[in-house]
This record gives C-alpha cells, structure tokens and sequence, in this order.
C-alpha cells in the first residue's frame, strides 16, 4: 500500500463535501475511451494505489469501495490493505454493481459526481438512467482530482510522425472522402472522432503517447466543408503541419475540440459514437444539432484493411515469424545447455529479436510468459516476485505481439519444455483442432463472429473443457492490438465478417494450477467463392510460427486438420527459414517436418 | 380475382373519408398475434383476395398495395389481378417499407389507422415512431372493416376441452404459483396474457378455435390475488367452469379483457408483452401502472418440458413413427404397384394413418408434401393444381406432423422414389451431417441456438450451400408446433437453450427447379454432464423414423456421424416394430439396417 492513499481519499472527501457531492467515481478511462491510458488520467490508480488495467473506485463520505473483475482479485486485495478502500469482486453473487451500491448508500435528492472528460457518453446514460429511478442527481461536471493531485502529469506531447501514404494504402485526403461519403450516405453533416486509433488511421498519423499503441493524443472533426485535427501544437514538426495541410485538414489546439462543437450551425446532423465518445465531449454538441449514433464511418473503414495494408501484414507476420523462430531456437539452446531463464527473461530476449526487425516500434503488448501454473492465469503478468525460472518439464506459454510500420502482430504458442504427459497432448491437441477449425472454415458473406465461434469450441466442449475468454478480435494496422468492431466471440455482435479484416483467432485450455494452453494466428477474412447460394467468405492465416508437435496426437486429428497442419508448416518453413543462419534452419527444418 | 374486392376497398376509402383517415392498415393477425387467425379475423383476406399467410395492406385515397414476401409474390400477383391493389414485393431492392411508402403518400398532419386489437403493441409503437418523424398522425382505435363486412364470421365459440393433469403434469394451480413466483422476482404485481399457447399452457385448456394450434380464444390476468381467464361462456361446460375456479381461477366474458384491465389499482406494476399483446390491450392498461415488459413467465415456463410432458413427447413421438413407417411402406408398395398417388393423395393418407393413433387430435400443419422441383419450394402447399403425381424417380420431399393430447410432432423425410443421382446423394449426405452433428453436440449450459446454428450448416458452407430458412424452432406440448422463445437460427435470439427445450433440427437443401431435401428430427435439450468448467447440456433425438440410407454417401460420414446413424435406426426399429404387422416389420428392418 502506498501510506498517502488514505490522505488522498480524506482530501477527495472535503472536495465532495465542498461541491455537495455525496458520491464520487473515479473510472479507469481517459477522454478517449483507450484501453491504456497515458499517466496523467491514472486517476483511479492515483486515489487507490491498484494498478490493474480494469477498475473503479467510489467513494462517499463514509465508505470507499473497488470494483474490479476476478483477474484482479488477489492484486487489488494486496494493493488495497491498509487503504480503507473495500474490495468488491465484480460478477460474484452478492457483489452489487456500483448503481447497486449508490443507490443503497445514497437517498432522494443526493448527487454523484464523476469527471465527465473521462466516463463515456453511453456508459454515464445509462448510470444518469438506473440512479434517476432513485431519485439521485449525476453531476459529469467535476474533476475534483485534478486540483488534489499536485505532481499530475501533463497531457502527454510527444511527437507525432506520418505513416507514409505507401504503407497506410491511401492518402488522408482520400480516406476523407470515404468518411464523408459514408456520412451523406447516412444523412449526417459531421463526425466527431475521439477513439485514438480512428484518428490516427484516418490522419494518416502515429504516435508515443500511450503504452503499446502507436497513437497520439488529438480529437477530430470531419466533415464535407472542414476537416480539424485538434491536436497540441508541439506534437507537430512544421513538415507534418503542412502535409496535413495539403491534404486538406485544418489544424486546431487539442483544447479548442468543446468550443469548436458548441459553435456548429444549427440543426447539423452530427454523427457520433458514445462508446467512444465522453460524456463531456458529447454534451458539448449543441442541442439543436440531431445526433445519428453508431460506430463510426472510421471504425469501420478502418476495420477493413486495404491492399497495402493487407501487404503490410504479410511482411510483418514474416519479421515476426524470424524473431519468434530465433527466439525459440535460443530457448531451446538456453535449456539445454542449463543456462538460466526466466519468464522475465524469455519475454525480454523475445523483445529484444523483434526489435532488430526492420520498421519495428514496440510491442503491441506486453508478453504474457507464463511457466507451468502461470500459463492458467489468462491475464498473467509476471513481476519480479512471480518470475519463475523455466525448468526442463511442462508447459510454457507466451503470448505476444509487435508494432511494425508496416503492420501488427499478436501471436500465442505454447510448447513443451519437457517430455509432456497425455493429459498435456491431449488438451493440446483440443486447442489446436479449434485453432484449425475456424482457420479453414467457410461461411455465407454477412457471417457474424458469434456464429463461428463454436468451431474453435467444439472439441473442447467435446470434452467438457470451455474457456471464458473471446476466441478472436480485431487488429489494427500498426494500430491498436485490440480493435473492434468485429469480434469471434460467444457472446452477440451485429457486426459480420467483411473480406480484408484480420482477427485472431486463440482458443485456450486453463488447468488451474498446473498448465495454460493457447494457440493463436491471426486470420484475414477474404472472399472464397460465389456460388448459385451466394457469396462465400474464408480465412487466410498470417501468423507463421511452428506449433509444437510434440504436443500433437495425430490420430485425434480429422484428416483435413491433419493436412492443414503439414501444409502449414511448410508454408512457415518456407517464409522464415531464409532469414535464418544454418543452424537455426536445420532447427525449424525439424520444427516444422511432417507429420 | 374476387370480383367485389374494388367494390369493398371503395366502400372501405367512404369509411377513411369520414373518420377523416387517410390511409388504412389491414395486416393479418388476430388480437392474440396468432400465427394461424379464425376467419373472423381474415379481414385482409378479405379486403383484397389474397389468402396467403403473410401479407399487410394499406389503402389510401389514390392508392392500394400489397406487402408480402418472396414465397407469395406469384401466387399474390394471380390473386390481386384486377382488383387495382398493387403488389409491393417486400425484401426486394426499390420496394418501399409501409412506413417509407406512407410518409411518401401522406404529408404532415394527416392521419394513418388501423385496427389496434390485431396490431401488437411494439409494432404499433415502432410505427407510431417512424410516422411521428414526418409528422404523420397513427390512430390505432378504429376497426373500419367491422361494419363493412356482412357476413363477417363471428368469435370462434367452440368448446374447449380440459388437458388432464396426468399428461400436463401440473395442476392449473401449481403453474399459477409459478408463474407468481416469477412475477415476484421480478418485481410484477400482475401479468397479461394474451397469446392463445400460452393462456391454453397454464390454464390446462386446449380447444380447436384455429388451425392445427389446439388453442382456444380468450385472454387472462395472472396476480396473487386473483388470476381471471376471460372466454366466452359457451365455450365451457359447467364442469370446465366449476374445475378452473377449484384451481383459483376466476371466470369472466372474453369481452371483459379492457374493462378489467382499466380498472387495475394504482400503481400496480403490470408484466406485459409487447409483442404478444394488441396495442389495444396494452393502452388499456391505466397509465398509473408500470409495465414489466418481456418475455412472460407462462412463455418461459412453457419452453421448458416438464418431466410429464417430455414423456408424452416420447409416447408421441412413437405413435408418430408407427404412422409415418406404415405410411412410408403403403407409399413404397403404391409406386411398385403403379398405383397413382399424387402430393395431395400422399399426404391425405399420412393423415389418415396418424388419425388412427391414440390421442390423436389433429394435425400440427398442414403438410408439406413436396415431388421433385416442388420440394425446393420451402413453403410448398400442393393445390389441385399444382398437385403432381409421383413417378419412380426424384425426391419426394414431406414435412408433417401431428397434435396428440400427450404431444405434438413435427417431422422432415426426404426419400429417393427411383434411383438417386450422384448429386442427390452427395446433397442428402450434406443435410444429414447437419442433423447429426447439431444433434450429437454438446454445450456449455448458458449457450443460445444461435452459436450451434452452424453444425446444422457446417457441410453445406464447406460445399458452398446454404439454407435461408431456420435450423430449428420450439415445439409446444400439445400446442403450436412453432412456439418460443427459444430457437436454433442464423440469426441472434438471447434465449439460451434449456434442459426441457424442445426444438426442431432441420437443415435443408434447395435445388430450384430440381429437388429439396431436409431431414428434421425433434431434439429435447437435457443435462448431460459437470466438469471442473461447468455444466454441459446436450440433445436427446425424439423422433422416430427411418433416414433412407439409399441417399447416404457412407464415406462422407465422419466416424461419429457414421455410428450415430446405425446406432439411431437401432432405435428406431426397436421402438416402432412392436406395432407393425410381420410385412411391415421385415420392411422396417430392411429400412434401418446397418450400413
């Protein structure tokens, strides 16, 4: 615990009392709705001291409580000793949702306030609608830790740098005008952008600001009349101002986004996202505007990658292949030699090889190496306590990713340190019949993820084995390692499947306690054939990495599996082992020989 | 053409004239939202001569149109020829929806009506909304057909029958507190109902008020205080009636239904759906009461088979497969002799054979008896006209079923009646893997039929084929053989499949101008095991009745699907022979011998 939390929550507490707030959260967010935040909008880790990626904190005069999922169960609880914030574990029985818990705590004629920059438009509706039933106010209106959080960091400002027109596919000026064909086809005026990486991929822009997205801070409007990238000044060099420029795009100061929306014409039709909008920002827009709400024209452009963008993915899941390979080779060499290597250590040498690969940036996240039991941890992050030295027996897990120029990756492998059991075999080759099943599955054009999500269940629920996670999501072009709109997961969204968008695709297995299996490729969904029934779509797999064969029993492959397996590995044979000295291509030779 | 239909829309538009309405809606339900109306309430039958199942007409001072789907566009164009109703093609590019076709024909400040007792309360609000838009005014109070239609037939008053505890297998009283139980939790003082399965569910009654559904008309209120079933008294015997209050139930005229509902005290929270329920009866709920809208308990109490229930489900299924093999076998002995059988023929003997079994009530549809090309029509009802004689050669395609008191059936064969082609039994082969592999799959408990749609159509994708119909739908207990909430189709329905669900599997295929096939057996949804990653759920086949195994490309079966097959016609000469004669018998054998 870090001692100042209970003082911060004291002085948060004399805010509220000042301003009338009985109730105040504190979300996770920043006013882009990212996945990580840049430092300055830790605010929730600020006020509680737990660092996990998901939780809320909401405090009232009397009590303080954490909600966050059962990843965080054990962090949060020795994170939160001694800070008289409670726990409260999200989806177990008796838990309450947090409009629960205030609608108890709080009577008739209270208010909770929240910073509104930060708590999406969606999000805060439907709270402002669950605490009106009760009578209770919602106040968006006040960043009552900004004046308590002396060494608050700044809005990051680190450059920004162009992705140039021969790697994104299309020039801004071009992706403008789809935007705006799809506005008129929807018969809205304007579009307000706040997702980072909607932004980034429409300006044709990157940046540092956030860890592992190559995204910049900004917000933007487009419209047929004027495009505005609100964006800090010192984040340009003159170069890039002036391209933007020439591409058409006025450029603002990220500040000026609210103004610049209270100013629009009356009675535009404003086109906008509130799961990807704040509420502040959304509130912004003058009443007399009429909003036409859905994901953006930009989410969904964006989703559908170009040809170059198609090629770019082709080349990177290449360089990775190269480092995944070298890595693996090392590994093994390491082990057998007995020279120590840790989970820490295997990820930073992981790194370390992507890194020598051309166009790269950073890693899209950060790598999951999980040994034996870690590997059962789906969201396993391994800290100096938890780093466990690998040893010539079980499972190891890793799951990781990088950002090139040219495109991103995110790959999971699980082999075999030692000599595996049946047991390990044959929960591995579940995973990889499902792995199989959805990549060389085809389906009807206007498919949605949800429909095929079974084919990388089946054998698992088979044999009565599920995992909780998605099997697939999105993944941006040198963009966000997560993005949306589609997804293969159990759970319905409307979205299909369009030919040129790239998905993972990852079942797993977790046997608490003893091993985690995960095989993920990414796949780009592409046009297959067109018959008297109509269109049909299938998948490409990118990612070009051995599987471990050790872990495969043959005979519980269906033949088409079987075949797939040995064709692929010839294809990863053939694509790596160029880039390969002579020892590491006799290794991946054997890695990837028929079987 | 009936030659009085401009004569009727003409008197029609004098009624608009002076209720100062300027557009009219008939649709084609009745003010229970059946999917089978009485005749009294086949008024869009009557205003236009169009008496497919679907189909919606407006009228206005210039202009009359037709809505209906692509299974009726010939069959509407000959009906509607000359009566100067137009036919608008729904689904198809170009044709307007009504509500885009009347804010086209009306401007702003006039007035749409319609019949607010056959128009479902979300409909109506969904409408109410699209016109409000355009300033466009809805009146749902005015029944502008009644007093133009002479010899309109009158409320169905035919008796009801009481379904005996013993094959319902709970009291009226019992079902009563189940459904209080589930008004408790969720909060509800009282609940509507409306649909005609669901009041026949929990009241114990059945009748024969419409087609193939064993429902009778009337409506009920369900509290803790008093639970009302409203019917016209005629259609009790004093036995009925004195029975139904032993249980707690209280008696009042069908007519009651508004009045009552208007007199609820203040307040009161009352439980409605929205799609289920008129707009009539759902505005004569008082203002001063909150609505509870969703699924009602009776639907979601219904879904889920008793355990008496699921016996009789078994006891008819049997008798069923009694009737269909006897059936399959004179049909086999006809076309050997040459003795003419025609669609209609066919399926009048099938009946005839089902009418003999015990408990038999009527059939559960009319019977899809489909040769050669007409099997590839999925809505195909022979007519004399059409009504083709069957030859030693093709597909004969029938999809029938039967209301028993003790269950309902629904039933798909297709059989070879000559010598199949290659491509016939490469199609069959495909359908059939379908069955199998969503019949034999199991589930995490908590799954909806929308994630397992795709093993009924995995075989048929991978070979560029689709169904655009439903792979499955409930099937009432000795009531509707198409019934909610659950269902097994391309599209997302948030229903999750329950043990004591049972549902139809029925994948398809469709050659136009060739032939169709579907193979469709009931599957009953039951616990099948507990794992260390929760409950899983999987299918019992209910059905009863030989697959043609002259259609079966052996090799095309995977190993499972293969066992499944001889493992079921083991099943099924085992249930069925005991009520066959010895020629019938031997037939049988032959039919479900191993392959």
């Amino acid at each position: 615990m870090r001692t100042n939390i209970p003082a911060r929550v004291a002085a948060l507490r004399e805010a509220m009392n000042e301003r009338k707030i009985d109730a105040y959260i504190i979300p996770s967010s920043d006013p882009h709705l990212s996945e990580y935040p840049a430092d300055r909008w830790k605010a929730r880790e600020w006020i509680s001291g737990f660092n996990g990626s998901a939780g809320t904190v909401v405090v009232t005069a009397h009590k303080a409580g954490l909600w966050t999922d059962s990843r965080y169960f054990l962090q949060a609880t020795a994170q939160l000793e001694g800070t008289g914030i409670e726990l409260y574990k999200m989806a177990l029985p008796g838990t309450p949702s947090i409009p629960e818990f205030l609608a108890h705590e709080l009577h008739n004629g209270q208010t909770v306030g929240l910073d509104g920059q930060t708590y999406s438009a969606a999000d805060a509706k439907a709270l402002r609608t669950a605490l009106e039933r009760k009578g209770i106010h919602l106040d968006t209106s006040s960043d009552l830790i900004d004046a308590l959080w002396n060494d608050r960091p700044a809005v990051p400002a680190n450059p920004i740098f162009e992705l140039p027109e021969e790697l994104a596919g299309a020039s801004v000026h071009e992706k403008l005008d789809q935007i705006n064909n799809l506005l008129h086809s929807e018969g809205a005026d304007g579009l307000v952008l706040a997702a980072l990486d909607e932004i980034a991929w429409t300006f044709n822009i990157r940046g540092t600001d956030v860890a592992y997205n190559p995204v910049a801070v900004c917000y933007a409007f487009v419209s047929e009349e004027e495009s505005v990238l609100f964006i800090h000044p010192e984040k340009l060099t003159g170069e890039i101002a002036e391209h933007l420029k020439k591409e058409g795009v006025a450029l603002a100061d990220y500040s000026m986004i609210d103004k610049y929306l209270s100013r629009l014409a009356e009675n535009q039709r404003i086109f906008v996202d509130p799961n990807k909008t704040s509420i502040s920002l959304y509130d912004a827009i003058p009443g007399s505007c009429s909003l036409i709400e859905g994901l953006t024209p930009a989410n969904r452009l964006k989703s559908v990658k170009n040809a170059t963008e198609i090629k770019g993915f082709q080349k990177a899941v290449v360089k990775d292949g190269v480092a995944l390979a070298k890595f693996y080779y090392w590994l093994e060499k390491q082990m057998a030699e007995g020279a120590p290597v840790t989970e820490i250590s295997a990820a930073e040498k992981l790194t370390a090889l992507r890194a020598e690969q051309p166009l790269y940036i950073m890693d899209s996240f950060a790598t999951i190496c999980g040994y034996a039991e870690h590997g059962a941890i789906v969201h396993y992050a391994a800290t100096p306590e938890s780093d466990a030295t690998l040893r010539p027996e079980g499972l190891l897990l890793i799951d990781s990713g990088a950002q090139y120029l040219d495109g991103t990756t995110d790959i999971t492998r699980t082999i075999a340190l030692g000599e595996p059991t049946e047991q390990m075999k044959k929960d591995f080759t579940r995973v990889l019949k499902g792995t199989i099943s959805l990549a060389k599955c085809k389906f009807p054009a206007g498919t949605r993820g949800s429909q095929l999500d079974i084919l990388a269940r089946k054998a698992l629920w088979d044999a009565g084995i599920n995992y909780l996670h998605g099997t697939g999501h999105g993944i941006g072009h040198c963009l966000n390692v997560h993005e949306g709109p589609q997804s293969i997961r159990m759970e319905e969204n409307p979205t299909t499947l369009k030919p040129g968008m790239v998905t993972s695709d990852e079942p797993g297995l977790y046997r608490a306690g003893e091993y985690g299996i995960r095989t993920e490729n990414m796949i780009l969904t592409r046009e297959d054939s067109e018959t008297e029934f109509g269109k049909f779509l299938s998948f490409d797999t990118l990612t070009l990495c051995y599987i471990d064969t050790r872990l495969v029993i043959v005979p519980m492959l269906s033949a088409r599996e079987h075949a797939w397996l040995n064709k692929y590995h010839q294809r990863v044979y053939d694509a790596i082992s160029p880039y390969l000295n002579e020892e590491e291509k006799a290794w991946l030779k054997a890695k990837t020989a028929e079987i």
